[in-house]
């Protein structure tokens, strides 16, 4: 078998076998195929594009190329949730204590946050003392006692994907559905669990910025998964505008707590709750709607919340910040923004809010830098919102007095002002199963 | 500006800017830019084409690349010729001294066979002494005095055509319209001559196997000859057959000399006069019938072979064997190939003919093979002909023993018979210029 004629069948249209696949997954893996081989047959798929069987066995390829995480030592239908990623999305700190709460264990690693995006363990961090480095062997002990541990990605999981994405990147190949939806669930499959239940983001914020794209990426995973035997569910949710009030990681750490405790942000708490129900219905605890009543009297009860402590005080961490918020460390100054004229906020440009809270600290432009637990940005007002001149709009929390003017002038930015009342936003805009696809 | 936002750009189907096309070759050349980033955009120049002014924009920066030769000091309108390549093409060696002996000066740079092609540099090399190797000083004194020099290249011609077409080979990226007219025309354009004349082969023994191909290269080529100021004709000629009888270089010789002297094969004899009258054309030397009377005076008159000679004498070369063809060294061994069958040729596969000629020792396999200049074939009879079983259908000539089997094996397997007479096959199918294409 020669990678060039694998370049030329795809070149010609033609669908690759999994031999083909295989070989050139393998071999680029191992480094036997040069890159400048790959990006070419790369290239070829982002105009030919691959067929459901050829995504789903590219995927399964990368997952294998590394360490595939066995949870089957632990008891009971384990259920992942991957987000694609947005700005003030700190859904997998309510929803996984809501879930394990209802006695679904959740073993969950995650990532930290890169560019405008925040990272949940970032956001875990947060807590003093809690470590989400904490050895395989101690997540599983905490998943079986807890039924619930959220870490860093341990082993070699999907060489192939970072590879693969490594290139992409610099040959402008990333934005091909089959190329994302394989990336992302080359490493869901690779981490183990029985079912997952994926957060497709919409909008200015996300990746993905039509509900057309994002439906179809979402199909694409949705195959992917069920393919390779994991029952898979996607709901598309709105990332137009930021999630929730709070940006930033203790920041969002408070509001999340907020909402385990049954006050926080409205639409914050209905997409957790939404996230939450289909998480429970894919772990086989019965029809929606009573997934969703068990989501809403984990967090009434109060066994959400005791949950997400008692994770954290077996990862470590100091749970009295989480019984009284107050005292979190408080950012050294808070800035507020104020309404440059009068008016509804029409649009909210969610990658925008994002950078200007990195630009006070609460991110990273780079993998090396250190993050400040503290920054970020507070919103008062949202898209939709009836605002007067002079009103705050938002505070900024940050030791860095010399980004202050900037941040402001970034998030002032990302705001549309207009006279008339914005048509209202929907929070979930479709949910996605093998069978169907769902237009809320 | 980045390598990135050029493979995107071209990705999306844009028209590349000049500033964009030179970035990309001059840092690919220099090795700024990696392989992987420039297999990424010649793939996605593969899908979404190039068009006239980008090509030959591509085509200059690929010329400017290497060194550019400056035919300045020789007088007169200097006409260059580039065939595709062929099966027992040996036209260089019979127009060449017919132009040159019309008054119009030949400065060629010629190359050496690879694969199932022969090479002019090959060919001439079978005269014993000649050599192609003189340096640039003598080449333009010999064209000076003699009107007429073929050499191997000098200097680094097109550098960015040799990184390039070494990584089009192994990323299925070869067979683009644009991107093969640029690499043979980046060559021909940093060869200095000031008009060009193709001769585009077409048919079994081409790479253009099929005549709307063929035409379409034409055009492109055509087209970056005229936008850089060179005057460009070509004309598409037939390689579904090899050219002429002999196969091997100094076969090939042999027949070119007899055809100087007015006595060669009908086909290659009319193949050379139309060449060579377009070459005449585009010196400037009169319209094309009178060209063509030119041509058959510098045959009929003896003036063409004159000049052969004396290009031969003055590279070295011992013309007795010229004078007197049977002196050329006689290879050991001289099998005859008989027909299997009664019927007429219906078709004679000229890569394969080519092939069974490398197979004798005419060619190389890899670039560092050595060739044996007496060795070949000489086809006795060629598609329409009619043969009776056991007649000579051609001649092997080799010192390989153990080869002769295998070759004669090839040949047969060339050839198809059948009962009825073929359709006589055109020698020129074609004649495109920037203004038309003119089929025959």
């Amino acid at each position: 078998m020669r990678m060039y004629d694998i370049i030329m069948a795809k070149r010609l249209g033609q669908v690759l076998t999994d031999e083909q696949i295989r070989f050139a997954v393998e071999g680029f893996t191992r480094g036997c195929i040069p890159d400048y081989q790959m990006s070419a047959l790369l290239m070829a798929i982002c105009f030919q594009g691959m067929n459901e069987h050829e995504t789903a066995y590219l995927t399964d390829c990368m997952a294998r190329s590394g360490d595939m995480i066995d949870l089957s030592p632990i008891p009971g239908v384990k259920v992942d949730k991957h987000s694609t990623g947005g700005v003030g999305d700190k859904t997998s700190l309510v929803i996984g204590p809501i879930v394990a709460s209802c006695g679904v264990p959740v073993a969950k690693m995650s990532g930290r946050g890169l560019g405008h995006t925040g990272g949940t363990l970032d956001k875990l961090e947060s807590i003093p003392g809690l470590s989400v480095d904490i050895g395989k062997e101690r997540f599983f002990e905490i998943v079986r006692d807890v039924g619930l541990s959220i870490i860093g990605q341990t082993g070699d999981v999907a060489p192939a994907d970072k590879k693969l994405y490594a290139l992409r990147d610099v040959t402008a190949t990333v934005d091909n559905i089959s190329l994302i939806a394989s990336s992302i669930m080359s490493k869901k499959l690779a981490a183990g669990s029985d079912a997952i239940l994926l957060d497709v983001k919409t909008g200015s914020g996300a990746f993905m910025k039509t509900l057309d794209d994002s439906v179809a990426l979402a199909q694409a995973m949705v195959s992917i998964g069920e393919q390779m035997g994991r029952r898979t569910v996607a709901l598309i949710t709105d990332m137009d505008l930021p999630l929730g009030h709070a940006i930033g990681n203790a920041l969002e750490v408070v509001e999340a707590v907020d909402t385990l405790r049954g006050h926080g942000p409205a639409d914050f708490t209905e997409v957790c709750l939404q996230l939450a129900s289909n998480m429970l219905l894919l772990a086989g605890k019965g029809e929606l709607p009573a997934c969703r009543a068990m989501a809403e009297d984990a967090v009434a009860s109060g066994r959400a919340f005791a949950k997400f402590k008692a994770m954290a005080a077996a990862q470590g961490g100091d749970t009295s910040v989480l019984d009284d918020t107050a005292k979190f460390p408080r950012a050294p100054i808070v800035h507020e923004v104020k309404a440059p004229q009068s008016g509804y906020i029409s649009h909210m440009d969610a990658t925008r809010c994002g950078i200007a809270s990195v630009a006070l600290g609460a991110g990273r432009a780079s993998k090396e830098d250190a993050i400040d637990h503290s920054a970020g940005i507070l919103l008062h007002r949202k898209t939709g919102d009836r605002v007067e001149r002079g009103e705050v709009l938002a505070e900024l929390f940050t030791a860095r007095e010399a980004s202050v003017q900037e941040a402001e002038q970034m998030l002032l930015g990302a705001i549309t002002f207009a006279q008339e009342r914005p048509a209202p936003h929907n929070l979930v805009y479709a949910r996605v199963t093998a069978a169907a696809v769902e237009r809320f």
